[in-house]
């Protein structure tokens, strides 16, 4: 568990760290967050998840009381308190509270703020070094996948399936059409081509999804941002995750069924190493 | 503002109830709650509230560790302490707190529960009794809307929607089909028939809606349950809302077009009524 939390301005303990019941992301899921990769005690990536954070406070038509200069600040201090050398840095930005429970807000309300970093865990690690099994499941999210809210109950409940059944992660679908992993953004490759569902409101835009598209944009695999259905993820010669702490995972079985040799594939492992190689030089 | 919280067995004042940040309430939405409309200082349908909690509780594979009678007790003992005459009881019942974010709840943890009780309005009270005008949104909550949960950022959005643009409620659709109002369940009367929309995940399972149509079982007015499109919910003859504070509250317009004679009607008047009465009746 994290030693430290940061609160509207203050670092404290974990256990005094405590938000009032009329905030609105306890009354209402009224709240956004971002999750940043912390590699060599470094963040990686911090100017896309500053851009996802900017584009998530305009939809949700709040306005950010820290600069990214004093969001960098902040998350490198809880990194720095807690000694975290690999692992993430939570930021939550919730809409305050303001008295009265009413779903429409105050104006004007200052928004709660707080933050932890938590280290990645042994367990966590050798999953994503050694690759893990999806199991499918309907998407039951809201349609605004593309704002990072924290209301996340929907893939709460598909990881709760997909652990029943022995899988790490969940493949969601759509009307037969793949959306993305519970927590993680989805790719295959098939015949040498890399495939992904391209951006909308259904699936979160991955700040890792990005820059691992952006280190392939000069090179030699070719990539189709397509949708495709379950039943073809499931005949992919190989799959992968992306995620801020999950970087690039191999995924070796989709509701049982082995994908490929079985184990991760060649691109993947190439593409493994190499995003590694990229998030330390983005990490700041 | 509340003045008493109920937190986890203890009666606290408002501004000291606070939960921790790492509460699954706050990091994942991953709770439930109920609301009990108060009349006469007593709790309505407390039963009907129960049931639902049961069924929420049971959808969520979570176990609450209060009884029906303990809730009433504490219910009660809420709108006593605020001296609520009207108004409601608030209570949330989360998966509680385990240390280090993960999507995955660990088992055996304790749930979070907090409540208070909050008087009406003068300006909400007005409203119901006058009527309200309602813009319509789409409907973009999660596919679950049959489980009480705290994910109520589309219904935020709609509200916020409703308002920008003069109304009162929302009216969401999906598929040019009505679902319900953003926080209410909706009716609508067409030519002395009475039309809801059947329950299914899509809708709430409102308990007001059901204790109204238990209270026209046995009546003269005729009723339907079927969808029906956003087009003739404005060209109904009268339209109303129900909700738990919220009573039988009359509809006057949709997207600013006047429904009927522009008033509430004459079977909504008769129906607010004869609810308020059973309300009463219902109460304990």
């Amino acid at each position: 568990m994290p030693k430290t939390v940061y609160l509207n301005g203050a670092y404290l303990p974990a256990d005094e760290a405590q938000v009032s019941v009329f905030d609105r992301g306890l009354l209402f899921a009224d709240a956004i967050y971002e999750v940043c990769g912390v590699i060599d005690g470094k963040l990686i990536d911090f100017d896309g998840h500053m851009r996802r954070l900017d584009r998530s406070m305009c939809e949700m038509q709040m306005t950010c009381p820290l600069s990214h200069d004093q969001i960098l600040q902040v998350m490198r201090e809880l990194v720095a308190r807690d000694a975290v050398e690999e692992g993430l840095v939570y930021m939550q930005f919730t809409r305050g509270s303001s008295g009265d429970r009413d779903f429409l807000p105050t104006p004007g309300t200052s928004p709660t703020i707080f933050g932890f970093a938590q280290p990645k865990s042994d367990a966590f690690r050798a999953e994503i070094e050694h690759g893990i099994h999806m199991i499918s499941a309907p998407d039951e999210r809201w349609k605004r996948r593309d704002i990072k809210t924290v209301g996340l109950l929907a893939s709460v409940f598909a990881k709760m399936t997909a652990q029943s059944r022995g899988g790490q992660e969940a493949l969601l679908h759509e009307d037969g059409i793949v959306t993305e992993g519970a927590a993680t953004s989805f790719f295959m490759i098939k015949n040498d081509v890399l495939i992904t569902r391209p951006l909308s409101n259904a699936i979160l835009h991955g700040c890792t999804r990005a820059a691992l598209m952006e280190m392939l944009d000069q090179g030699d695999l070719r990539m189709e941002e397509r949708e495709f259905t379950l039943k073809e993820a499931i005949a992919a010669d190989e799959a992968f995750l992306t995620g801020a702490s999950t970087y690039v995972c191999p995924v070796l079985s989709i509701d049982g069924n082995r994908l490929g040799v079985g184990g991760p594939g060649p691109v993947t492992r190439d593409l493994q190493r190499r995003y590694l190689n990229v998030a330390r030089r983005l990490a700041v």
